[in-house]
């Protein structure tokens, strides 16, 4: 038997809740049935105040955390080290909920679930907006009987989920933990998901999002080249330098080729779109990258301020943003953290100076073990000392 | 007839120099015999010494300035604001020359180009650097019987001709202008080259390179992909955000919709894609990002400054970056500047405070004029100078 770390969550299960009510969604259309993934990890408390919702970024899923077999090839959960006992998400305090989202391929219903006729929607699926996953996730919260959230979390964009539950629902978050994230997305944002939706629409297996069945091909060129885009963004100018410079792939002179990688860092991508092509759907990225471009927290409403008006003044707020990161950058965050300020309501940003761009969220453990963990550890306390106080 | 502005150079001509010696290539082939397409604008003078060379970047051609027919929607060249009477590169007073690179697609041989057997090279054509770009514009200059070249110029890929040529001829250049460009190319710019190579690569048409011909189509879905990652290079995410914003094209709503563009930022790159595959060969996209990717200017020597003692210490060296240039970014150029001074070799450097990214060198026209031909008049009236006191 596999032996996992004293502090993994071990062994999970994912769950799937299915819905038979419809999902209003925001374009006006509606999605008459639909199904979640999700995992759980520790124990909802007598009272229920101590869920955390982690919400997953674009290629996430609901599997956070431990493992799902003892293989010992498997590999824990996307966030594994964020979140098991004592972790940044402790596990001993927490009951720690996260869900695929809707439109994802995960497990969720998305454009490669089977429509009400039965074959795939494809592009029958309705297109689906950041409130949208929220609302999905809210009717799940609804089904475990959590009226509350201690707190609503997420790195990119599982932050902006974080934010829209803010203002959708502003009763039911006490805190919000908006890392690595933009309240709305840039020009420049839109530009680099529309250049990977290209890459997918260029594919001829595309087929305008109808390739599903066992007789059938998968747009894998395209949707390889769509995550190569995406992770380019991921990383800072100067951790990509640090990790691959000029080395060469296998040779010590350069080959002068175009059949075979040559540098490294060619080899790294290419590694790392043949990996996504295995795990995820080209529909799906198409549908969720267009969930990011719409995201515009200020959307109808004349300023940003007014806007995070809605939400609670009850509600905490954690902003955490990182000086390499150029796909979110500090100043998005710290558009953020103004209006908030503007809209008087309570929040804490921190600006940590780290080299690996985007994913600096995931890969600076220690430093994010403090500032989150504590935050939680702080919010949890002062909660107590006022349930004291009643 | 067309009525040009009064400093254009009006109707130019594309010149062809065939040559049938071998170019001896850097990766050990040869190319037995090559094509240079070219133009030139001013006179050359009695004493051959006012000619400047001009090297374009990746998707240039040798059509610097003018117009080619009466045409009223034919368009000048890609650098016309900056080459004509009493511009940058004043033509009252110097010859300029500006040549399609080898490996291209505007008249020099390259691998759409036939190869000995009648057929078009495609992968069959040798691999080229930017040295091998410079060597052949050598043997242009030779036959033009230019021996000694008041200045070799470029933006982007064609500063990286130009500082090659003060390494492998350096007799033969009085001024280096190096403008928006690297020393050696990144790990991040060699990653974005490869994503564009990859979304060719994607492209089934590409076919390995073997597309040309009546019969057959080329890889245009491919390539526009490429084109639309290079394009959002060129730009900062400031001038991306202040040019589209999040702008919807053609809508007061979000149409939410896969089928056409929804904000004009994505529609103005698939614009930028599909004109591009119109003028350009994808097999010559992948040999010319190559070439990108092998450049650096301190292959084989311990550091940049001994690769650059090379140079001559009468080659004079002026390099400009640009604040928001974030493919070649300033601190790109200021390693250059630091390794020249480390040489003991003569340099000036602006950086200049740009929010147009790398296109900024094209787009900052009056700044240009100022750094460039002021540069390049004050080194003209020194060598008059220094002619009389001889």
């Amino acid at each position: 038997m596999r032996t996992h770390e004293p502090n993994s969550v071990g062994i999970v299960a994912k769950q799937y809740a299915h819905f038979d009510q419809p999902l209003h969604l925001r374009t006006g259309q509606v999605l008459e049935r639909f199904t979640l993934a999700y995992e759980t990890y520790g124990t909802l408390n007598a009272d229920r105040s101590n869920a955390i919702l982690i919400c997953h970024a674009l290629s996430g899923d609901s599997h956070v955390a431990g493992y799902y077999t003892n293989d010992p090839d498997e590999k824990p959960g996307w966030w594994d080290e964020a979140v098991g006992p004592g972790k940044m998400f402790d596990t001993n305090r927490y009951y720690v909920i996260c869900a695929n989202v809707i439109g994802g391929c995960q497990g969720s219903t998305g454009p490669s679930s089977p429509a009400p006729d039965g074959q795939p929607y494809g592009l029958r699926f309705p297109v689906v907006t950041i409130a949208d996953m929220v609302a999905a996730q809210r009717l799940l919260m609804d089904r475990l009987g959590i009226e509350r959230l201690f707190a609503v979390a997420g790195g990119s964009m599982g932050a902006m989920q974080a934010l829209q539950w803010t203002v959708d629902t502003p009763e039911r978050v006490a805190n919000c933990l908006f890392l690595a994230a933009t309240p709305r997305s840039s020009t420049q944002n839109i530009a680099f998901n529309e250049i990977g939706r290209q890459a997918i629409y260029a594919d001829p297996r595309w087929n305008r999002g109808d390739y599903y069945g066992a007789d059938r091909e998968a747009p894998d060129a395209g949707l390889a080249v769509a995550r190569m885009v995406g992770h380019i963004t991921y990383m800072s100018e100067r951790s990509l330098e640090s990790k691959f410079g000029r080395t060469l792939q296998g040779h010590e002179q350069l080959p002068y080729t175009f059949l075979a990688p040559e540098f490294t860092v060619e080899s790294y991508l290419q590694h790392q779109g043949e990996k996504f092509v295995q795990r995820f759907d080209a529909n799906s990225y198409l549908y969720i990258t267009k969930a990011l471009d719409y995201f515009d927290i200020q959307e109808h409403y004349p300023t940003m301020a007014d806007s995070l008006r809605r939400t609670s003044p009850d509600t905490k707020f954690l902003v955490v943003s990182f000086s390499s990161d150029w796909l979110y950058t500090a100043a998005q965050a710290q558009e953020l953290v103004n209006a908030l300020h503007t809209a008087a309501r309570t929040v804490r940003h921190h600006e940590v100076i780290a080299e690996f761009g985007h994913d600096s969220f995931l890969v600076e453990v220690e430093t994010m073990t403090h500032l989150v963990g504590g935050y939680l550890d702080e919010q949890w306390t002062l909660r107590g000392a006022s349930i004291a106080a009643d």
